[in-house]
């Protein structure tokens, strides 16, 4: 059997099971056509009004018919401003609506505006669970199991998570690369690689705490493509209020460790690693969006690995240059 | 006006706009009350049948009353075995209960059984919305904002991300003295540093793979605490399939950059760093839960900066060992 629906479209998850009535029918009349046809159908909790033409022109709740008068035609007491969704449209999009605008469900019409199934809203509480996992799981990141953690294998799960981890390794053999570049630098003053981790990390976590935010909002619908530029200027100010204080923070250790000039190297060094990483990890997600790629990939561990590597080279080019080495 | 219900349980979010009927009610009757009371009253899906007490006894869903014959009694037509949640009830475990269930409304109870209210799909919806987002900013970490990302202010944005980050840098301190406290093993071979980020941060990858895939379970009652000895079995063989996997493709880049003795020290480092860190990942979710803390708050930042310790540590003892530094 084929499936004529995209992957996770309303038209996959849409049931067929719905009753629809044509607008000249009165109450009574539909009353007496839901008893007959209601019996094993489950999650009625609309009727569906369609032309001749069998395109949607109204919805009916069941409690409105109880409650209208039995000799009222029922293009008297159907909304007419019905939402509904084409068959195409991607479940995220879907489970949007039904948050949007508190539906128990909603009609899928096909291209001559015929409707041809219903979504209810315990399905979108599954596409909701699921893509959440999904997006839980690009975070971190490994490919969806799809099956219960307890039961998957030792083998699946391997399979699951080694590809990212094999690949991040090749990605931070570029911040080993930097390191040897300044190979000098470091043999001089063996005292910096006391501050690396901590360095690189800051801008790793500042990164990937802005792609969060910015995954997240962009997943909900709240922030759009068309929004970098402003939220941009935004996360240069934040940024530079984040890095002075992480650099006031450090430099107290950095004098402890290694008198005025170390410690001058740096809380400058952290103050433009945050900046870095924290423009780095707001402009990913929306890299990734514009190249038709899900924004969530845009993962943590992918912006902590980039923020390593430009973080070792602002580190040590700016002690190159201010300890004159 | 006090709230005398717990902060995000179901007396909080519930709604008190229900319709309960006596047992005895004729079906009849029940639809002339239902028109009678249901005018102003949104989101009606199911009559809730209560004893003389109030007490919860049975319910019957809208489509069920209209399909029934008119001169039956109401507890004839009724489920009695109803799904019901006591005021204290968590809001995530209740969004749980309409997940597993499909439900569209479930009945808040007191002590005494007795109906109080109603929670519906619809704010829960919003519910696991609000959860997942809460969620998801724990795994960066940041605060909840609770509003637009692009309405709030810099200022705003600035406090809700600070905490986390300054408190990373105190806890970053503790690899940098792993380092000082190495800082001749390092002297007398600087090519160990070209590895560090790379063996570190595959440590804290795999770590947070780890955490999310069970903080990530855990949230949805797929494992309980319980199950943390046969994980952790079975997290050791995933953890040496990975370890040594990673250890072979770093092995090239370790001979090509220091010859076969730096090969062999990162490959052994690698594979203990990657099980390590798989095996911390994994459990501290289930510490976090026992603590009474949010498993959630063992987020990747944190697993990172537990894993950058004891990646140095173990980093440099294995090369002071196997080198005789």
């Amino acid at each position: 059997m084929t499936k004529p629906y995209k992957f996770e479209s309303a038209g996959e998850i849409m049931d067929t099971g719905y009753i629809t009535v044509p607008a000249h029918f009165t109450v009574d009349n539909t009353i007496a056509y839901f008893r007959k046809n209601a019996k094993n159908k489950e999650n009625l909790h609309y009727l569906y009004v369609t032309d001749d033409n069998s395109r949607l022109c109204g919805v009916l709740s069941v409690r409105e018919l109880l409650l209208a008068k039995k000799e009222e035609r029922i293009d008297g007491v159907m909304t007419k401003d019905v939402t509904f969704a084409p068959s195409d449209m991607d479940q995220e999009e879907l489970a949007k609506i039904f948050d949007r605008d508190d539906l128990l469900s909603v009609p899928v019409i096909n291209e001559q505006f015929q409707m041809i199934g219903v979504v209810h809203v315990d399905d979108i509480l599954d596409v909701m669970t699921d893509e959440t996992t999904e997006d839980f799981l690009k975070m971190a990141p490994v490919s969806p199991i799809g099956e219960s953690l307890k039961d998957a294998s030792a083998v699946l799960l391997y399979r699951k998570r080694i590809t990212w981890l094999v690949l991040l390794v090749f990605m931070n053999v570029f911040s080993g690369a930097g390191i040897a570049h300044f190979e000098d630098v470091i043999e001089n003053n063996i005292a910096l690689v006391f501050f690396l981790p901590l360095l690189v990390d800051s801008g790793g976590n500042a990164g990937s705490q802005a792609a969060t935010l910015m995954i997240r909002s962009m997943a909900l619908g709240d922030v759009k493509i068309k929004d970098w530029m402003k939220l941009f200027t935004k996360e240069i100010s934040i940024s530079f209020l984040l890095g002075i204080t992480m650099a006031a923070a450090v430099s107290i250790v950095g004098f402890m460790r290694g008198g005025a000039e170390i410690a001058i190297v740096v809380a400058l060094t952290m103050t433009i690693v945050v900046m870095v990483g924290s423009l780095i990890g707001m402009s990913l997600p929306f890299i990734f969006n514009k190249l038709k790629l899900d924004p969530a990939t845009a993962s943590a561990p992918l912006i902590t690995s980039i923020a390593d590597i430009v973080g070792v080279l602002i580190y040590f080019s700016i002690a190159a240059w201010y300890l004159g080495l």
